[in-house]
């Protein structure tokens, strides 16, 4: 990056998620919540400061949905709300990031682009600012670049990138991007070491985009320029745009595609499993609020987010996650914490829409 | 009975308890719970109603402490305040018994009496009245009687009573009472079939109460004596009374001691495992609130004493015990529920008074 001042960042923050039920809900989705172990900072507002020294809030954007416009605005202060962009219904990832990189493309042409996830962990934040900067000094070279994190078990819940050459220190041509693998497949890439979880991050020179959008996705293109000409159109115009990820529609077709390996610690902090994993906990592996009372408890995540402040007594219960939202109570196993989806399903079968 | 008119009740309903936290507290304990299955009706109210066709609230008098009082009132309605005997201390039973006794003999010289338990569950409630019949009919002849429960396992928690002579249908001369056995004596206690489960139930002519304690506590006696003369001491002289259970001052030394055996599906509601036991529950043995969900659950208790009407959500667990109080959760595997004594003892400890 020779002028870091052209530097600016999509974040993608539309997500809704139901693996974070009781605490996730349609209108709080997993970004919003603090689930990183910093009970004061939701993962977004992680996101932002944590890209800071790179891309300071004034040029970073924010793509999420119309419903969340107002409690993103909350979560982001620092954040200029017209760069809050508020797609009228979720289209995937290819026609929110198109419309971000021309809304960018229009106030700075030479804009280089860092497209992030809103809902990740980073372990180690100035290794992760390092990789930025590689990742687009690829993209300031004319690639289409994404961040490749080096796999520490064989997940089959990941797509992974087969590298091709190394094309510069840690900077590796792509050779093909893998569907979610099975286990075996996994295991097979975890030990050859030519494979790198795809963790959703992509680099570009803004016109490199809206040229590969343009090749690729002429559909998509066309339906773009049409919001460019006529902004109002916007609620008309987008739940018409083909609803297919970046992945699919530009990387997997690009041919200027590079990553950059990271082992920054990564987690997407996928369901309550992974938030008592980076939750600070006991001797006894309890992840407790303030003034919570464990007897004879091992490995469990407590968390009180209905801000009663009651008190939350464990007695001879081990590894099970109990969260309390005020409205809702749960508790599970956290090694079935992937099931609370099924409570959400029964809650929408019900039609409870104030509990999901 | 010849005269039912003459017939009393006193209500033990001085309890403490901290075998149901959460929900019972200091100022709230368990005989003021609906812990026995209906969840509009507190324990003690089940009490009076299950002895109206003997004793109907204009004759039951309700033994209690000053700060239950209010709560006390309020749990009965037709009961005459008057009659609600408020302790300034606890003292045991003795005291407590002795005064109410004097209480009801300025009534009515002629009161034949039972002394209950105000926290118990009983299932078949007409045997329950027809065994209370037989108990007053053995007081009426000058006995000092109880009941005894037919033992249906080897408990350690309980004191036996050893039968002597049958002296009419059902009703046998005490041989002995016994403390609580340990497991291998209780085991023969229950094969052997002369002894019975001591269940606090006390049924005598006022005056052959009177007579006894004059015999046998004699320092009792005149404590008692001297608050019949000046009410107004009451706070003064109760606390210098002799804390002392009516079994040990009187039962285990009186000469006319009769035991009537009951066999009406008896439970002492001694923790949450026992309110489990007396609960409806679903096909899975889960005995939840309306509008809970379970999912793969198995033998849980899920107890919403708030009043906040949140949906609790049970996933993949089995045999716990959930209790929300608003201002306290505990979860508990069920058989160890005993154990929720050590939190009421940490808080206390921590001198969290609003919580035990």
């Amino acid at each position: 990056m020779a002028n870091g001042a052209n530097v600016y960042a999509v974040i993608m923050a539309g997500g809704a998620g139901t693996r974070f039920w009781p605490a996730s809900r349609t209108g709080r989705p997993k970004q919003l919540l603090p689930l990183a172990g910093n009970a004061d900072e939701p993962l977004l507002a992680a996101t932002v400061r944590r890209i800071a020294p790179l891309v300071p809030p004034e040029r970073v954007y924010v793509a999420t949905g119309q419903h969340l416009l107002a409690a993103t605005a909350a979560c982001l202060p620092a954040v200029p709300a017209a760069q809050l962009l508020a797609e009228p219904v979720p289209r995937n990832t290819a026609p929110c990031i198109g419309w971000a990189v021309r809304e960018i493309q229009k106030r700075d042409p030479e804009a280089l682009i860092a497209v992030l996830p809103s809902d990740h962990f980073i372990k180690d934040e100035a290794g992760f600012v390092a990789i930025l900067a590689r990742a687009l000094s690829a993209a300031e070279g004319g690639a289409i670049a994404t961040v490749g994190i080096g796999p520490t078990r064989p997940e089959t819940g990941y797509g992974y990138i087969e590298l091709g050459a190394e094309t510069s220190p840690g900077t590796f041509a792509v050779k093909r991007f893998v569907e979610k693998p099975n286990l075996e497949r996994a295991a097979e890439y975890v030990a050859g070491g030519r494979h790198l979880w795809n963790a959703g991050m992509f680099f570009f020179r803004a016109s490199a985009m809206t040229n590969a959008i343009a090749e690729h996705m002429p559909e998509l293109d066309r339906g773009l320029a049409r919001i460019d000409a006529d902004p109002a159109a916007l609620g008309e115009i987008f739940p018409t745009l083909p609803s297919i990820s970046i992945d699919h529609g530009v990387m997997e077709k690009a041919e200027n595609v590079a990553v950059v390996r990271g082992d920054f610690g990564w987690n997407d902090v996928g369901g309550w499993q992974s938030a008592w994993e980076l939750a600070a906990k006991d001797a006894n592996g309890n992840a407790l609020p303030a003034g919570a009372i464990a007897i004879d408890a091992r490995g469990n995540l407590v968390c009180d987010l209905g801000g009663t402040k009651r008190v939350i007594a464990l007695v001879g219960v081990s590894d099970l996650v109990v969260v309390d939202t005020g409205d809702a109570l749960l508790v599970i196993p956290r090694e079935r914490a992937q099931d609370v989806r099924a409570i959400v399903a029964a809650l929408k079968a019900a039609g409870k829409k104030d509990l999901f």
